[in-house]
């Protein structure tokens, strides 16, 4: 009986596991050397978690389950709410700043596309307990520190960056009212995915008074925080979420990432929970979804019982990572070679018991090593060293009888015979 | 609104996550020291994939999902049906003998219980494509290169061994049945469980000839490999694998894990695929479950859909193994701290720039860094040092103004002034 893998999901043979590790370990790396300290939680969650305040288009898009016990529970969409819940339950213990990082398997059911699966990796980095500006761009800076180590450059990529704040004061300022934001932003996060017309068209259901659209219009054309000042008074709220974005710019300046990122007034996110600094980051070329996303949530971790404490963060998937290294060819230019230390062949079956000491040896020494199953022809042997990338290959002859083997250098073809003592006495 | 974690599952704290990391670091690198490729497979598959062949047992502790498209899907609650799906798939580009391994979580909705939960880790190790006994010998002694390089000694684990195919042929010479086999080997796995008069009753039920029972009984009481030639006339079936027992004892004693490996014939496994040789990984006290476990499964691939070709391969859980380490004291001893390199503090606020620039250049250039948020007095930050385990702490005060440093080892105390230049020529 033949069955395939579920639509959206992937295997990962062992070239395709040496991929996702290569990424996910720089992830983890870079992580670590940037102060963050790794978490995790389970893979599933009650269903309601992901109701609090994620917005609906993450509900929709959840693979819920009901357990024996009629709990009903849901795949982990995103890790955030889970965030959220691990802090609070350890709020008064739990030193301050916490800064975490985690590489979540998620899951989204909806139609896979290029870059969108419906299981991902996805790295999360988030500073909870910091209300200043510095903590949005150090979690910046930690994104860009990998993407750099990649290889990747401002020709390659780009942070688009703006304020939920200040995008809120502005649109107060033009006439929307408080109750409207929410329903807005959805609108407006869409902006860019969507044709002009269909566009207009939803914003013409949320916004009916035309001369407050137009306004809008000329709000999202914005290129620079100064022409904000051009185009609209500023209330004392505005001004502030304005200086706090100028000086968030000045701060990936002093860090040295300010070639990468740019003001963006339609970067608004999809999530409802985002109270202020936005940002995504996306392929220069446009060709792409964007890469990854964050920013600030103030009010998540009281939406979710706990007290009121500031946080921000980022995540960043794997698939559309993943595409923008390979079109780049950094991917296959990085990637490790799977490499064995030492390949033990030897040349009749006599030798076979002791091939596979000296392979257990080397082992336990903490050599990749392996051998060959069958005392096969040597040359087919050395074949198999060669196709497994063996750095030396051990050949045991008649001189074992000697207690001698000769070493292979497999790169150079010199080979050597060495006291079975003196191997082991030498290794390296 | 506060909600709490699905019973079962399991929040991995920084702490937590670091032991998590550990084990599973251990794993992957005494599996690719030993030859082995890692794979991973999607979390869930068709709920059909593992009603195939894995017994009744795992069926119904199954998380199953149905999707928007209404395919029945399930938690994968092991990882052998993918690998046999996608060794299947690519049966014919696959360089034999195919040696992977995976760390895949894993799911069962069985009741929360010391050392078994809903959501768990699983070391899976297999070889396929040899249909020698060394092969056998070679997983086993992969299991034990980890568990001994974790500190384990045959004082504190053992490795029950058996054969399926010689317990066949042993109980179709007393008279059981070929089709009852499969519903006997369910009881006989459960004994050692079992309080023995319900042992018996489940027996009673499968066997009703008392005579066989006692056989059985007889068979089961068999201490050595030996014994089992006095207590019946064995077929040439039962010969040769009685044959292919002992020397799989002779390999491991040239592997030299001897020490760790028993016979023990009432080792069975629950689940149905095992055809051969079988084995269970136990605390030598025998207050835990197993510790892990494996064995032979000849038929699988066939049974997927693929070419009939030899496997064999063994699973080792998270859960019982942290809690033996834990008990041994060995988690403990071994588990690294977290560690930072370096702290960057700075004496007044006009400083921070600078500090948040220097830590950020020591991250880029590799090293785990961290600062102070606030220009906190410098006995706090350097109390915050301490608390990050950071290796030393960089104080910017005003002999930066002459472009210098303060680096003080926080293991010495010692504290020197550094040129800024020459701290990051000398960096290492």
């Amino acid at each position: 009986m033949k069955i395939p893998p579920v639509k959206g999901t992937r295997d990962f043979y062992p070239p395709d596991m040496a991929r996702r590790n290569w990424i996910i370990d720089g992830w983890k790396r870079v992580s670590v050397r940037n102060g963050f300290e790794e978490y995790d939680g389970p893979i599933f969650e009650y269903l309601k978690m992901f109701q609090i305040k994620s917005g609906d288009e993450i509900v929709e898009q959840l693979f819920s389950l009901t357990d024996r016990g009629g709990r009903e529970l849901a795949l982990r969409p995103e890790i955030t709410p889970t965030l959220a819940r691990m802090v609070n339950q350890q709020i008064s213990s739990l030193p301050r700043p916490i800064k975490w990082f985690s590489v979540p398997r998620l899951f989204r059911a909806e139609r896979p596309q290029k870059g969108r699966l419906r299981e991902f990796f996805q790295w999360n980095v988030d500073i909870i307990g910091v209300d200043d500006v510095l903590a949005d761009a150090e979690v910046i800076f930690c994104a860009l520190d990998y993407l750099q180590e990649v290889g990747l450059t401002p020709a390659d990529i780009v942070v688009k960056i703006s304020s939920r704040e200040m995008l809120a004061a502005l649109l107060l300022t033009i006439g929307v009212a408080e109750s409207e934001l929410e329903d807005l932003y959805a609108v407006l996060d869409k902006r860019s995915r969507l044709p002009g017309d269909t566009f207009e068209q939803m914003l013409v259901e949320k916004v009916p008074d035309e001369n407050k659209r137009k306004k809008i219009f000329e709000l999202m054309a914005v290129e620079s925080i100064e022409q904000i000042n051009d185009l609209l008074d500023l209330t004392d709220a505005a001004k502030e979420s304005v200086d706090e974005l100028k000086h968030l710019f000045e701060l990936l300046g002093v860090m040295g990432v300010a070639d990468f990122c740019v003001f963006d007034i339609s970067t608004v996110r999809g999530l409802a929970y985002y109270t202020g600094i936005v940002y995504e980051i996306y392929d220069k070329a446009g060709e792409l979804r964007a890469i990854g996303g964050g920013g600030r949530y103030d009010n998540l971790l009281k939406q979710f019982g706990g007290p009121a404490i500031p946080a921000t963060g980022f995540g960043i998937g794997d698939s559309v990572l993943a595409i923008l290294l390979n079109e780049k060819g950094l991917l296959q230019k990085q990637l490790p070679s799977r490499k064995l230390n030492y390949f033990v062949a030897c040349v009749d079956k006599v030798y076979r018991e002791a091939a596979v000491k000296l392979t257990m040896k080397l082992r336990s020494a903490g050599f990749a090593a392996n051998f060959s199953y069958k005392a096969a022809k040597l040359s087919k042997q050395l074949k198999q060293a060669s196709d497994q990338n063996a750095g030396r290959c051990v050949i045991i002859g008649d001189e074992f009888r000697e207690n001698k083997l000769a070493v292979k250098d497999m790169a150079t073809g010199e080979q050597q015979l060495v006291d079975y003592d003196k191997f082991f006495a030498e290794l390296k």
